[in-house]
Parts: C-alpha cells; sequence; structure tokens
C-alpha cells in the first residue's frame, strides 16, 4: 500500500529544503545524476528490458512499444537533458518588481518555487529524468506517477536520481516516484491538496481529460492540438505548401503538427489540386467539405466531426471559406487554443488574425511545428500548456515557479 | 429553466469583440454605468429592499444582512469604484517580451484577455458591479451567480450595467447574470469548461472549498486566511503589541486579519501579559498552549484544532516556541499561505522570515492587513489568491489577463 500522505509530507518537508538550496548545489546534482545515469546505462537497459518484454507479452503495439524502449542513445539523451538543464540561470530568488508605498512598505515580488509538483505521465520513462531536473532545477519537490507499463524503467531511474541527491547531501525526497500501479492511486494523489501545489498532466487526450476532470489540486492542462494552417488569398501558395506539409508530415503524433487546413475560396482552385499532390505523395488521407472535394478527387468528405479532431495519424481535414473572418470563426470554433498559422502577404490580414485567434501561439507564415520549449530558446520545455491560467504555450523554468510578495516595514498598522 | 450553454455561447461570442474593444470605448461604458447607478438609485434601493424582507422573513442574522444592504452610500460607492477603474491604464496589448530566434523568427509575447470568467459569489450586491468592472476593463467577458439572498438586487445592477453596454454600442453579453437561484445551475457552471476560462469563487470557506472541489474549470482561489503574526526574540515589543492589535481588531472578519500569534519564549515572560491586557480592552478571547496559559490568567487552553482555524472573530490563539526555526514550521504547517508576519529587529532573522515562509505576503514589522490590491497601489482587487498558480495575493487587473505569443515569419519550416 502506498501511503500518498506519507509521500506528500515528505515532499513537503524536502521543498523548504529545496527552496533555499544554492544553484552551485542544485547544478552539483543535475550533474551527479547525468553521470549515474551513464554509469548505470546496463542496469536501466536491462530494467527496461523487463517492461519491454511485459509490453510485448500483453501484446502491445508496435508505436506504443517504441516509446517505452530505452536506447543507449536515449539513456544519452536523458544524460545530456540534465546537464543542459544544469547550465540554464537560476531564476528563484529573482526580484520581478519592487516598489515603495507612500507609507514607507517596502514591497518586493520575488520569484519562488511552485513548492511540491505532481506530474502524472505514460508510457515514455525519458519523463522521468526530465521532469525531475526541471521541477528540481527551479527548487520544486516532485511527486511522480508514471504509466505502469514503464514501472521498471522509472523505478531505475528514480533510483539514480535519488543518489545522485543523496551523494549531493541534498533531501532524496525531491523526488519520488509512486510504485504503485494502481489506478485508484491516482485518483488519491488527484486529491492531496494538503501537499501538492500544482499537477501537470503528460499525455494523451484521455490523461488530460481524466485529470482535469477529477484533480481538485489546480492543473496545468498540456498538449493537445487541432492546429490550423488558414490560406488566406494573399498568400503564397508555394510557401503554404511547403508549410503545410512541414507542418503535416515532419513528426506525426506531436501536439504540434497540423491536423486541419483552411483555404480561402479565391485559390482554393489553383491550390488544392496541387497541393493534394504533395500530401497524397507524403501518404496524407484528404477529408474535406464538398468544395474540397469537387477538386481533390481522392478527397473523403469530411463529417463534422473531423473538423474537431486531433488525428495524429497521415490525416488532414480541409475547410474552405468565404472570407478571413470565416476562417477565423472556424479556427476559433474548432481549435484547441495551441498553434494556429496563416498564410499570406496581406499585413491587414496577418495582423487581424494575430489578434482574433484564441491560442498559445499563433503564427504568420511559419510552421506550428515550432511551438516548442526549444525553438522559443527556452532551453527547457515541461510541456506546451493549451489553458489560459498561470503559463500558455511552451513552459520551461520560468513557468514552474510562482511568487511571493515581501512587504518590509517600520512598524505600519493600517489607520 | 436556465440555458448555460446558450449564455456560454453569448459569453463566448462577446470575448471576441470584447478583446477588440478600444479603450477610450471601454471606459465610455465604465463611466455610463456609473452613471446610470447613479440616475437610478431609487430602482436599486426597491429591488434591495425586497431581498432585504426576505432576508429579514427567512430569519437571516444581522451581519448577513448588513452584507446584503445597499444604501445611497454603497450604491456612490459602486459607481466611483467603476469610474476608478476607468481611470487605470488598460494593460491589454502590451507587449511583455520581444525576441528573434537564429531562423529568423519573431516572437511577441503579448498581454490578451483571459476570456470568458465565471463568478461565484456571496451576498453582497456590490460585487456584481466590481467584479464586471475589473472583467470588462480587461476585456473579458463574465457570467455571474450571485447570491439567492441578494438575486433582486443583483438583477437591477446587471441590468444597469447591460444598459450602459447598450447604450455604448458594445454587446451587451460582456456580463450576464445566472437569475436562477437552484444550486444544481452553480454545480453546471462548474463544469462549463467548453465556455469558461477561469473560475473565481468569492465568499467564505465552504463556498471555495466547494467550487475547489467540483469545478473542472481552472480556479484561481481566493480569500482563506489564518494570518500569524510572530514576534521574536529580538521584537520591539510596543510594535509587536501595536501590530497585532491591528491585525486583530482593525477589522474582524477579512481574511488579512490576524488569527494567531506566535511569540519566542525568551519574551513571553515580559510580553504575554501587556499583550493580554491590550486584547482584553479589545474584547479579544485567548486561546493558547501551556506557557501562555501560565501568563495569561484568562487565556483558554488551545486544541489542535485552533491552531489551524480562521476565526473571524474576536478570537486569537496563542503559541510559544523555542526557535525562528520552530516558529517558521508552525506557520507553514498551520498557515494557509496567505500572509504571515514577523516583528523583530534581527535583520537576518527577517531576511530567514521572508525566505522560508510559504504565503502570498510576507511581512516584516507590519501589520497583515496590508494584503489589499488598494493598499498595495494596484488600483483595484478581484480579491486575494492564496494558490499559487497563476497569481498570489492581491489581484489587480492584470491578474486577469493572460498571454499570447505571435510568431512572424517568412515561410520558415521545422528541418
Amino acid at each position: 500500500m502506498t501511503d500518498l500522505n506519507l509521500m506528500g509530507q515528505r515532499a513537503s518537508e524536502a521543498r523548504y529544503q529545496l527552496q533555499r538550496a544554492r544553484t552551485y548545489d542544485k547544478n552539483r546534482v543535475l550533474i551527479r545524476a547525468a553521470e549515474l545515469l551513464r554509469e548505470r546505462r546496463e542496469t536501466l537497459l536491462l530494467a527496461n528490458a523487463e517492461d519491454i518484454a511485459a509490453g510485448e507479452a500483453g501484446g502491445m503495439h508496435s508505436g506504443l512499444l517504441d516509446r517505452l524502449r530505452l536506447t543507449d542513445a536515449r539513456i544519452e539523451a536523458m544524460a545530456e537533458g540534465l546537464l543542459q538543464i544544469a547550465e540554464l540561470p537560476d531564476c528563484i530568488g529573482e526580484v520581478l518588481e519592487r516598489f515603495d508605498r507612500p507609507n514607507g512598505l517596502h514591497i518586493e515580488k520575488r520569484r519562488v518555487p511552485l513548492g511540491v509538483i505532481g506530474i502524472i505521465y505514460e508510457s515514455r520513462p525519458n519523463v522521468t529524468a526530465d521532469a525531475f531536473g526541471l521541477c528540481f532545477k527551479t527548487g520544486n519537490a516532485v511527486i511522480l506517477k508514471g504509466g505502469s507499463d514503464a514501472i521498471h524503467s522509472n523505478v531505475a531511474i528514480t533510483g539514480i536520481l535519488r543518489e545522485a541527491l543523496r551523494q549531493s547531501g541534498i533531501t532524496e525526497d525531491a523526488v519520488q516516484l509512486i510504485e504503485d500501479t494502481d489506478r485508484s492511486v491516482t485518483a488519491e494523489l488527484m486529491k492531496l491538496n494538503r501537499y501538492v501545489d500544482v499537477l501537470i498532466p503528460r499525455g494523451g487526450a484521455g490523461l488530460i481529460r481524466s485529470v482535469v476532470e477529477n484533480s481538485t489540486i489546480p492543473v496545468i492542462e498540456t498538449g493537445i492540438g487541432n492546429c490550423h494552417v488558414y490560406v488566406d488569398k494573399a498568400a503564397d501558395l508555394e510557401m503554404a505548401a511547403e508549410i503545410i506539409i512541414n507542418a503535416k508530415t515532419q513528426r506525426i503524433g506531436v501536439c504540434n503538427s497540423c491536423e486541419s487546413l483552411v483555404v480561402h475560396r479565391d485559390v482554393k482552385d489553383e491550390f488544392l489540386p496541387v497541393l493534394a499532390r504533395s500530401l497524397r505523395e507524403n501518404h496524407v488521407e484528404m477529408r474535406g467539405d464538398e468544395e474540397a472535394c469537387k477538386l481533390i478527387q481522392d478527397c473523403v468528405p469530411a463529417s463534422e466531426e473531423d473538423y474537431g479532431r486531433e488525428y495524429l495519424d497521415y490525416i488532414i481535414s480541409i475547410r474552405t471559406v468565404d472570407s478571413l473572418e470565416a476562417a477565423i470563426a472556424h479556427i476559433n470554433q474548432y481549435g484547441t487554443k495551441h498553434s494556429e498559422c496563416i498564410v499570406t502577404g496581406d499585413e491587414e490580414a496577418a495582423a487581424r488574425f494575430l489578434n482574433e485567434i484564441d491560442a498559445a501561439c499563433v503564427y504568420v507564415n511559419a510552421s506550428t511545428r515550432f511551438t516548442d520549449g526549444f525553438e522559443f530558446g527556452f532551453g527547457a520545455e515541461i510541456g506546451i500548456s493549451t489553458q489560459k491560467l498561470h503559463a500558455r504555450g511552451p513552459m520551461g523554468l520560468k513557468e514552474l515557479t510562482s511568487y511571493k510578495y515581501t512587504v518590509v516595514g517600520s512598524g505600519q498598522v493600517r489607520p
């Protein structure tokens, strides 16, 4: 039986040590953890082999098995990730604002850790090291609940992270893994308000929905992307085709890939047949409205539901519109507030699109695939927020922090 | 039957108009609403009289009746509040960051409205105008669910606000009041994720707990304060007494008042008997640990539960501690992360307290009663957040906003 209250208490105590930890000491832990991941490569591969064997025996399909699998390269990438986090500046303690009140109170707004972060994730074991690295660098204690598929790998990785902490004289409870794979434990974690400040789910739509619906702890919703590319009447059509092919096919199965195409009717006759050839060459199935189906022979009629879907697959929906306004309305209706793009040479149309589209990242003439912490230059990423509270879009280290006001007086009382 | 989906849809449409609204037009609505509140004073008083009569008939106790009552002065204060909001700068559209990536992408982080805000509140009808003013100035559409006690007053006030919108050519759906007083409607509102971006409960602990536990929409938790004053061994004891009396008694029943006193043992003998006299004069009941009871004749033994309570009454709990560390541990254990104060002349102790206490506002030598949007100079306040996500402490206009990234390229695709 997992005693979540005990884990919560430990995390809560750890956080006080972490919020005082010096940057130097935090970086030492990250570097030591990277070394240990490399040194213990064999152990990690063995643990992972158990998960893979269980997955194969259970009939797990190849895509999931691939996510689950650790390789030398992936272990090296985990180690490298921790070293990169060590290189990033420590934002904790930063004074964000400073002001004096007429009554002499001196107020500062200082950046502080969130406290205790709960991360609920699915099969990829590298999340264990990544999430720890980001939370730890920002002075947060973390409680991890990984997928049951990856339990052996996650136990092995967490063991190494805790060893690095121990060797550096910092509390091991900076990271704790819930080893119990029972789903009821996840349900219990989602109600651990007393100890956990924030929950971040990382995984598919089902996981995220479940956390949003059941958590009483504040949640940062991440990662569902029904991203659109809108080809305006003033678009450079060659550029539009390149952006669409890139956004759709450069990597399938990621939240910032394009799932839906919106085309202005003035350019549809010229554009759609040409684009269709490229999509076909890239094995992309097309599902469109009547106009699209007229122009593209092998286009399947799209159902209403298609426009709202995140396919994560070689499928794209196509909608033709009569105006920029109609394109904006369509995207705001069906989008998931993730990443949306307009291709246009018309500055006014671009400005309207940027203003009126309600999404974390709005693009003019660039692929939606750039919505990513590394591509934005944050040096790290814990996920992409699709909610509007706290953080929006790619979340790096700063998005794992809060602030407090410190108020220094000389005996002031309120009249 | 209230059709919440329809209200959500209307709010959602209104928000697109609001996010484009010019500052001038928003201010015009606020000024017109203030004028109308003044002009319709009689109508408002009549509507309020119905609520008061129903309250009296239902045996509502005098404190609640007082909160519910509108007077000329309170109507004037509502109007004045809207005019003040009109005077405040409009932060929407502000560019918070601006950076170029090596691939030529130009990224801006721009301040935008949250979108649709739901506010669930209790008996004070002035919240109707205040909440509208703050949400509207920041370009948000708002759906209000007030207490059933205040329904006639809220309907009258909302009618005036909508009239001001209509007269100014802006969609009335910028503010909608749920008139159905059935509790099931509140439950439904808390699940209206499709249309509502954020829920803010304003009221007592019961209301806030219910929203936190039942909402699937992101919530900003506000207002529960079990605030402590810690009297360090290096405290100026006269200053300490003044701060405690002010924080405890200047206004009872508010979240930033002091509920609990922590005293270092080195000063307890000298301090507690003197302080007790002042507390007694102010009719404050004392509940303390063994040491406190030894020194204060009429001090009642405190139960474990007392240390965690937000009395909102003429009661204070008293705990003696052996060290600064013990004081910090006690406060972090029992506090509600609202406002905590140390009284000390020792800079090192002050610095440790500021760093290690986990609360929205941490004070040195000043009353906790200053945790307030106006006292902080924000010019307005929607509430005091006690969570760490998004906003912490007093929330003014900026805390009702989010941001989006706009990314402008020239055909960039991801390699």
